[in-house]
């Protein structure tokens, strides 16, 4: 099959790899419907995490499940599925709690390569949700949406506790901060600020149901939040970033008793205890579990309550993932789908 | 009147000191029934914190009303009294939400000196709370811990979630500690594990409802937890010191999901981002809103449903306020009450 394999900061090739095989009983095969670039692989492409070897990229899918292993009773050939970057049992302690990404069985998919046409996915039962059919061609960009940055959009909303009466704030205008808005929005957040200063970007936002946009950032940021929320700051930050200054500006427009909710993976991040100790937000996070939100988040697709594929403003067949990557490096593009 | 001043790092003195008169309509002054000294007085005390000149010493309180300013309504002379380490309107939005020790009018009242005859306490009406009628003596201490230790060991409870099912650990068995082991019972915890080497501490722990007890510290604590938890780790975990190493302690006994709930004053901590982010517990604390707890702690002290009174093991005339410091400093005392 072919496959998109990073050999270097900046090189993304897209190459014959090997078609998986079923490895375990509780494994299945699934034919990629589509797959895309995550904001965490620009890390490896800019240079900032180490690219050791050639690495077969990509952990977003949904797909065709063409065969499955002798232990699985879930999942059958021909359901469309999706699943998350993390395979989970969805049994075990952590998974029951919610907890997927955490699971003592989890596996990464990551390692595995979904920027592909075909793909092994470890403990299918727990990780695959099927949809009712097979979707129309226009759902597809929502389910893949659906795989990593609405699930993760949807666990730092939740983290932050977005909900009725209650003023969100969104740092971050990625695709994972977008749909942060637009789980905000559905979670019945009164206000919804989109910190963003990209002109394609803050419409998104406001199309997802963003109520007021702030183009400052850092302490500037920071100070414009606080000026619209009478001074306290906002009960529930997103953070969608990773970056020491990311974190900062979301905890500092966190009132006191409010809560951060980030899901930007950490890079250099230091956090000051006396500063956290005296903010008093709650914070929560990291690789989101997905998969606790996946039923609830497939349903919203297949009806047209919400349509995420939106965050897709580039869609290239998989043959051109370079020009993909690229894009997104650039900020020419959110998020490239690509198609196998 | 009497106080006790720190002149130096190991320097305290009980001298002569201006009686305090009200400065603002909204002022009481109370006479102290008890007051004692606090974990947080050992960081200057020791040097750690700076000593930039002579500092009255103090923050927790319980005594009888003396005074009132023409605006105070709910409190009048003759009423014994608690209140917090912050003064606290009572009525501003962060106090409606529960976080009176970030009230947008707080004032601190350890710069006032509460190791003293008398103490000036300002917003009377948001910060003190009344008993039913002046308690016998045998009940003062335990009204003395509610003005902190107690109600931050209940903080540091409720943020970590302790609960009914819970298992909760706590790190650090000074009294904040041993009294989120209070906290933690009343809450409904299933299993509260005190991390303790101290005999004397363990056994207070036992006794206010301790399950089990980890001698073991840093990674070799962190493992013993893990071990008594099935390998995920505890549910909730308190962490009351403050520290680089009781901070990692507490999260990394903490299993994926579960809440920390820390109120240790934090020095020279550093959280590492990456590792908080792939821990995924719930990170809560600061300094505790004693304030939303007191009437619910003073009405079981009251009842003698508890008796958070027992971690003051050594108890002096406010005279010799120095000896209590130093017993405290040498950990000869868990908690020392003074009696002005």
């Amino acid at each position: 099959m072919r496959g998109a394999v990073m050999h270097a900061p900046g090189d993304v090739r897209v190459e014959d790899r090997e078609d998986p095989a079923i490895t375990a009983p509780t494994d299945a095969i699934i034919r990629l419907s589509a797959t895309c670039v995550c904001g965490s692989d620009l890390w490896p492409y800019r240079g900032t995490d180490a690219v050791t070897g050639p690495m077969p990229m990509g952990h977003e899918y949904a797909g065709v499940v063409e065969q499955v292993g002798s232990a699985v009773t879930g999942i059958r050939p021909g359901q469309f599925v999706v699943g998350s970057f993390f395979a989970s049992d969805n049994t075990c302690e952590i998974c029951r709690a919610g907890y997927q990404s955490s699971c003592v069985h989890r596996e990464s998919v990551g390692t595995l390569g979904a920027q592909a046409q075909y793909l092994r996915v470890p403990l299918a039962d727990g990780t695959l949700v099927a949809t009712p059919d097979v979707p129309s061609d226009d759902l597809i960009p929502g389910f893949l949406a659906a795989s990593d940055v609405l699930g993760t959009g949807w666990f730092a909303a939740a983290a932050a506790q977005a909900g009725p009466g209650r003023t969100v704030a969104v740092v971050g205008d990625g695709a994972v901060g977008l749909l942060g808005v637009l789980a905000a929005r559905q979670l019945g957040a009164e206000r919804i600020i989109a910190m963003s200063r990209h002109e394609t970007r803050q419409k998104l936002a406001l199309e997802f149901g963003a109520t007021d946009i702030v183009a400052e950032r850092g302490e500037e940021g920071v100070a414009r939040i606080k000026e619209l929320t009478g001074g306290l700051g906002a009960h529930s930050v997103i953070e969608a970033v990773g970056t020491q200054q990311s974190m900062m500006q979301a905890i500092r427009s966190t009132r006191p008793g409010g809560h951060v909710g980030y899901v930007g993976v950490s890079h250099d991040v230091e956090l000051p205890g006396r500063e956290l100790f005296s903010s008093h937000v709650h914070l929560h996070g990291g690789p989101a579990p997905v998969r606790q939100y996946l039923p609830h988040l497939l349903d919203l697709i297949w009806n047209r309550r919400i349509d995420p594929g939106k965050v897709f403003d580039l869609a290239l067949p998989l043959e051109d993932a370079a020009e993909a990557y690229k894009a997104m490096d650039e900020r020419r593009a959110i998020k490239a789908l690509l198609r196998p």
